[in-house]
């Protein structure tokens, strides 16, 4: 941080390290790195799709689960956290695969998770008791302290991509985990979902007679968004900006606001030839490429990218997406942290330029 | 409100009051009815549909309309207001009529509007130049200060429900009326809504960075909102609840707010045989029958209603609503400005039956 | 509003009108004043403040008080209000008057009210219980629904200002009134403040462990504001900005909202030789003179003032102040109503000139 | 967190764990700890103030301070965190002292500071320029991003305890820091303090039109809280509720809300003999002993305290407080962040004797 005029050969100064170190002090002036100029902890970092796949596949074969709290899962382990299973400082990012027939009972913990399918379907997650059906492209919540089991009632097998706050959690020392009973919940495929069906309409919400389960406002009312849904709304959105791109943010219908008070969940729809602008921000994020093929310019690296990658955008990293082929990614990031606690900052291209961080 | 111990035949006091007069100032101890024990000052009142709808036919073949500012619109006049045409203290109530081919061009004023189709189709409003298209049971708004136009591009006529919080901006003084040309702005069928394109999709939002017009916040985002999604959500609400009775609220998508700051619209649906629990609050509706018929009592008053039907809910008037057949109310009130200048209250049937009014 | 085409001289018409009125309802196109092109529906108007005083204390020797409800209370009512005891469309406006050893016996009601004195100490006002001490150019609130009597304990007498926002409630139907015991409260002048004790304070709240009466969140949490704070606030308010007047607001210490949802108290200090800006905004004032004289330009009238005098400021009507001495003006507000609904608008000088109101 | 069923001798596990770690993938279900029960990662710990005075004392003499960024500041490490200088995973706690005619100069950074006065005067902290003077047992905000200084014009040392976000911030990879000129900021001991000036008065703000320097919205606009105003608040707190205790926050009289999004700084005070409630919540604090002597159960550990003492509370610790003089703790929490991200849980004395967390 700063050098302070002493004679480091004082012999006086020695022994005041010493006094410091057993008085469980250490001297400010001696610190190294404690405040960077800006912040460049983490090199962008990528994992292939394929590879992912192939080594869930080989972990169903060799790894069963059972009881409540197991699960399947292979956490994004980025290389420059020192060993930590994080993909990035606040955020975690798996696979998590699940054979058919399989079923991972419930447990709840504080950290929020939400999972974004990558392949598969006849499975449902259940949340407090709620049946979420799964299916490629979906989005479901499972949100802090709400208890959440996996069942997959097909004979296909289902991977999916787990994100949750669980660094962030854990580094604020604040994770409680709880796990359920064995037995599953029983429930029958077509029964309804009842976060869909109260919350699931735009522009609509019930009214406050209606009997309710009460709301957290915490986390969004509604705990499935559908692919479709998306994609369409995407497409409606392009052809009403003309623009080669476009960002859609999922958000709880009953406030507007992210899903998750931690988490930001967004798809970035880039038509073939397109790129977006140059842009960074304080925060990271974990990108899961949905569809198509591209690259991705991230912190003066170049990531290139097809269907199933995954990859890390570090805080501050100045980040453009160009697509080869029309190309959908899946955007996790840390955004409502920064906002929520004032530390959001962000730069466009023309002020990248300049070098302006204000 | 009270009264006070003085002796009245005191000459003094007489030219007390005459002095007082000519000084613009009255005593607060001859004041009758200035702080009434409740909200009394109206009576329930329905109009009938077909006495509405034919009314409105008749003025269309005498009435034409053709410059800025012109609207076919007979307005509610409650026969408690003093020949005011307001349905009550703060809501406008109206039909509108338009026949085949007949446009209403642009103006724009303070007071906010909305408009539920009653019957016909074929027929545009503009919003700031979006067209919007409107059908049977749609809900389509126009915002304060917004410029809005009406274009019948059909050979039917098309016959709504306006409601307008009108009475409460000319209270408060606060109304500004603009014309706009005489010329009809240019669209052609079929061209997107830019408002639905943007905000009409459940839990997705289109993310900053999109070249949207800018939100004011005052109003929602979405602009129309189409009677298949309020049906299928009053459908999905009856069967998640198992209730005989459900009230969908329209909200704005950005923020799970009313439409507008100064009005609520909501649907009520009303299962044939059903009643709603008496339930009587701060602020007045105007109740429009979509479908169905039954009967409400309004503050001891026993109303019977078919589609097409108009009635006033007065403030603090006890009130259940009993479908005989399937029954959907649209209901406008003024309950957002109760909230926000701190006069909520809501009372249900148990508190109701035994005079608690906290 | 508009005119429309149409023979008058139609007997099918005049047929038409008939029946529209034995039906209730009104055609918009007969409508004249309903939509005017801005707020002005109202005179700048001001009542002499030694007037105010003569009458008042005319009426102090001939008018008693007693019981729950009564109150000695002469109300500004506005010229152009048709005989209302209103100062605006939203503003009640008054003096009230205390004679030595008088109380007013506790009442409550939905409107709130608050008082700034304009002479004499001695008096305590008890809202909920909680004994507030009186004198020159202190705030006190009672806010809705909150009981309050006053008592004054000395011989001298008192007057204040009295500001509700009873014409807007009223115009709302959300009146409700009722009547305390006949009895006084018992308390010892010198006995502590539970609202000033707890949040006079600046910067600091007790924190949620303490055992507190509930907070309404609808005003403010703090009862009264003291002139000594108010004058040095404004003193320095002008030192650290260097002009020649400066406006401060009455705040909720618990929110740095309005002290009422429905009012905004705010002092206006110029000192001789200056004035403030012409500025026009949605909504209307009561001002009162605690200091000083000077005058106004008011929608294009000339009011001169001196202490104690009292005027009307109209919603959009053009204002600027100029003080010949040192003046301080109270300033009662309706802002918070249009800023809660949508309707807020404002214009400085620059824009008036030109004529521009968005 | 779980246990899975499996083969550890499997021969096909070991090869998939090698190719997982060349993926830079880790499995979840060989995580250990990764999901406790509940916080409980840090022991409380307690610095002692004569201690923590003599060190400080020592390096004046001996580690002299000149240029942007330096700082002579001892830092709380706690020992639980693995040498990081660090007191909880997400508050910094340290000493910093300046001797007689000492300066630091300018630098900025996004961590927030907040500086609470141990002993010694005569110093002025400048934050953007605006000098604020610094005395015992006053509180002194330097927020996130703000250019601040401390210059020591008297011959008397300062010691003062500081309180920063900045392992939360670190932890988030959002540090951003920048050095400013080596030549001191001119001003005159005297000078006003705008800040104070203007936000210094309990529920006065100015309003709109005063020409003031823009408010970040993500700070108390009020820097500097004296001591006397602390203490007297605290007396009245007390006699208003005739406890034993009392706990006030410092708020930014703007808002309400803390004095920083990510720092609540409040002042318990506890009157001899007398014992505040046990309590355990989600966040970690940092308390300072202002005044008077007493003991505190944290966590299951008895730590005695005097004035000077510092000590740690960590996140879900059991916590009560007892004086044995009158006694009063400055205290530092996280609790904001716990508040804003969904993650706040507290418990009281009763149900921590049941052991329910809900």
């Amino acid at each position: 941080m700063a050098t302070t005029r002493f004679d480091d050969e004082d012999p006086n100064l020695a022994a005041l390290y010493a006094d410091l170190a057993a008085a469980d002090l250490q001297p400010l002036w001696r610190q190294r790195g404690l405040l960077p100029r800006t912040p460049d902890r983490l090199t962008p970092h990528l994992w292939e799709g394929r590879t992912l796949r192939a080594l869930a596949e080989r972990s169903g074969g060799l790894v069963g689960i059972d009881r409540g709290g197991d699960r399947r899962v292979l956490a994004l382990s980025h290389p420059d956290l020192g060993g930590l299973p994080f993909a990035t400082h606040t955020l975690w990012g798996a696979v998590q695969y699940l054979a058919g027939g399989e079923s991972a009972p419930a447990h709840r913990h504080s950290p929020a998770a939400l999972r974004f399918v990558l392949a598969g379907s006849g499975v449902w997650t259940l949340v407090d008791g709620d049946p979420i059906a799964m299916g490629p492209g979906d989005l479901v919540l499972t949100p802090g302290h709400a208890w959440h089991e996996h069942q997959n009632r097909g004979e296909e097998p289902i991977i999916w991509f787990d994100g949750l706050d669980l660094p962030l959690v854990r580094g604020l020392n604040a994770v409680f985990f709880e796990e359920g009973p064995d037995e599953l919940t029983a429930f029958t495929p077509g029964d309804p979902c009842r976060s869909e069906d109260l919350y699931g309409a735009a522009g609509l919400l019930p009214a406050a007679d209606a009997p309710l389960p009460p709301a957290s406002g915490r986390h969004s009312a509604l705990l499935a968004y559908r692919w479709d849904n998306t994609d369409e709304t995407l497409r409606r959105l392009l052809a009403a900006t003309g623009a080669g791109h476009g960002l859609v943010r999922y958000t709880d219908p009953a406030t507007g606001a992210d899903v998750m008070p931690t988490m930001r969940a967004q798809v970035q729809r880039i038509l073939a030839g397109h790129r977006t602008p140059a842009t960074r921000t304080v925060g990271s994020a974990v990108c899961v490429v949905h569809r198509g093929s591209g690259s991705s310019s991230v912190g003066g690296h170049r990531l290139p990218w097809t269907a199933g990658d995954m990859f890390v955008i570090p805080s501050w990293a100045e980040t453009s997406h160009r697509a080869d082929t029309d190309a959908d990614l899946f955007v996790l990031s840390d955004e409502p942290v920064m906002e929520a606690l004032g530390l959001a900052r962000r730069q466009t291209a023309a002020s990248v330029a300049i070098g302006n961080r204000s």
